[in-house]
């Protein structure tokens, strides 16, 4: 065969494929009935929506260009499907239950789906919360709700105007001689203040145990981790080179001290406890142990284990305890509970049933921490 | 020529274009002195920038099978290069002034640009803050700042727990026995109940104009203009047949009782205000207005003007306040006004000089509002 020829074979194979390839695989819609909006589905959008078998439609345009269109859901690629209108469809179940980031992905490019809510995790993504079988206490009920609030604050460290977001119980308004203890919880380092209420649930866990009474009513205060100086350095993930010190100084000298003048905390160590997950237990370990004088209580939360436990103030820390999920390491928790119990820290673990580095096993892990804290 | 000798000419020629294309059209980057991040670019991000001309900079990432892609800016479509690196880069001034969406559009389908914030205007959407020069009454400023409260109550009439955001006065947590008046507001059509703070700055404009003097301090609510009965039929940008009805059962038999039982507010007309923008307005329009014995002041911000005026209220009703940009529709708002005032109904228009159908107009129009209201 000449050049010539084949390259003419090659253009009519090719035209040939093309053509077949969109008769064969052209996505034929289900009826739409059992299908309702997710409860992530953007008020504007009827897709993403859900069937009673738990199943997921996702529906969405791409550029008229795209070869390769997949929706990336929890770390998986479901490969999409084009309609005859011209809109790309996947049907699946969920590869896990709990709250769930998915992107469109298209000839390698990532976008958040028009067609839905979305939380920051690294930029701003849309999210499917997929009910669990066994985990209720994050579900809305009809009990007494506290508000979370949006609090700004000056800091010298970082020359800005910082938001802070402040759940308080849902009786801080109707006990106004009453003052409470004031637990500080951070985020990791993908997230955002808003995170630990808007995708970790946090405000609703506590009001349905504070209305259960299996935790004492408190202040909840969500800083942002990232704390930058002027001309700071910023790397991987958006941290500067001295994080955990910039995080310091702004936390202990001007948050801490802002929120005793702001709200009717009781402004002392037994009525303190610091936690986070992931980098936000990090922060844990290196500034709220690292000032064990001035909290209780400790929650680290898939955030590594407790350093440097010589340097602990035995007179004040009521508990160390540290989570992960039974997909992290265990193992590591343990070992180092046991050590710190073997000086005289009272220490404890809990690990989060087939659970990997995820919000299901934070907000566990919250769920868990909650109840042994201010109970002295 | 035979048909085989023109192919291989087309696709000699077709593989020129492309190849002196890429040559030619390729971008080259300024340098990056004087560039920084913006006010909305992600924590995560490093662009879009800004520099000291006002000019900006949007650079990422698009699927390897793109062929046009532009952002769409203001409306104003800029079309992209492709960088040496594979990004697409877009360098310019801003349309215009105030708040101002943004889309990257691939080949006719609209993405938000992952480097930057976002809020939601008929979908999440990025935008960026081009400083005004002449509005300086919404930037953050060294005085006593309020709060903006998540705050959650079950509707009888949507069968859900909806979710309110209530701005409290800084001085509110220090004066636990006065009691305020409040402002109902509420956000447009494309909107949702977080944009009147997130896009409108409107906590903002409080805190500076109750610091100056110039306001009385008030509580804020600002509710979802949406309620879907269960089983409602929606429409166009998601309205329900019925969603005045049914914004007017919520919000006067629910949301007004609850705000009263749940804040110290001063509950009763002459302390009490609603205002809304487009939507919103006709809001104002249709629920506030139809119960006009139940506020005392009305501002309607591009939504029209007060119809059935011969059903006002005159002995409860203190000011009807109608606003639009001076690209809408002016002469509208004044006929109306002078109506109102002909048979004895106090009204007054605002008139936002050069701007449109658009956040700018309503910040303004808040601003020229909040003096004019719970003086007496």
């Amino acid at each position: 065969m000449t050049t010539m020829k084949k390259t003419i074979t090659l253009l009519a194979l090719a035209f040939a494929f093309v053509a077949s390839a969109s008769a064969q695989d052209l996505f034929t819609p289900p009826s739409q009935e059992g299908w309702t909006r997710t409860t992530s589905t953007q008020r504007q959008s009827e897709y993403p929506k859900i069937n009673a078998d738990g199943e997921y439609w996702f529906r969405f345009k791409a550029p008229s260009t795209a070869k390769d269109v997949k929706v990336n859901f929890c770390s998986v690629d479901f490969p999409a499907q084009l309609d005859a209108e011209g809109y790309w469809n996947v049907i699946t179940k969920s590869p896990k239950v709990g709250f769930n980031l998915y992107y469109i992905v298209i000839d390698g490019v990532r976008y958040a789906d028009p067609g839905a809510d979305v939380v920051y995790c690294n930029g701003w993504t849309a999210y499917l919360e997929v009910a669990s079988p066994t985990d209720s206490y994050y579900q809305m009920q009809d009990v007494p709700h506290g508000e979370v609030r949006e609090h700004w604050f000056y800091s010298h460290v970082s020359k800005e105007w910082r938001r802070a977001y402040v759940y308080t119980p849902a009786e801080y308004e109707t006990n106004p001689d009453k003052r409470y203890p004031v637990l500080y919880l951070q985020h990791g380092a993908g997230e955002m203040e808003q995170e630990w209420t808007h995708s970790g649930f946090a405000a609703i866990i506590a009001d349905n145990m504070i209305a259960e009474g299996s935790v004492e009513p408190m202040i909840i205060v969500m800083n942002n981790d990232f704390v930058y100086r002027p001309g700071d350095n910023r790397g991987r993930l958006a941290l500067s080179d001295t994080w955990s010190e910039n995080f310091s100084d702004m936390f202990i000298k001007e948050a801490i001290p802002d929120i005793d003048a702001s709200y009717r905390t009781i402004a002392d160590p037994q009525h303190r406890a610091m936690a986070g997950l992931s980098l936000g237990g990090m922060l844990t370990n290196n500034v709220g142990l690292g000032h064990s004088d001035m909290f209780a209580y400790y929650g680290i939360f898939s955030g590594g284990v407790a350093e440097h436990p010589e340097q602990i103030d035995k007179k004040t820390v009521k508990l160390v305890f540290e989570t992960c999920g039974e997909l992290e390491y265990p193992e590591r928790i343990q070992t180092n509970v046991d050590l710190l119990n073997s000086i005289g820290i009272k220490a404890e673990t809990y690990v989060s049933p087939n659970t990997a580095h995820e919000w299901q096993t934070w907000r566990r892990s919250l769920h868990e921490f909650l109840p042994k804290i201010f109970k002295d």
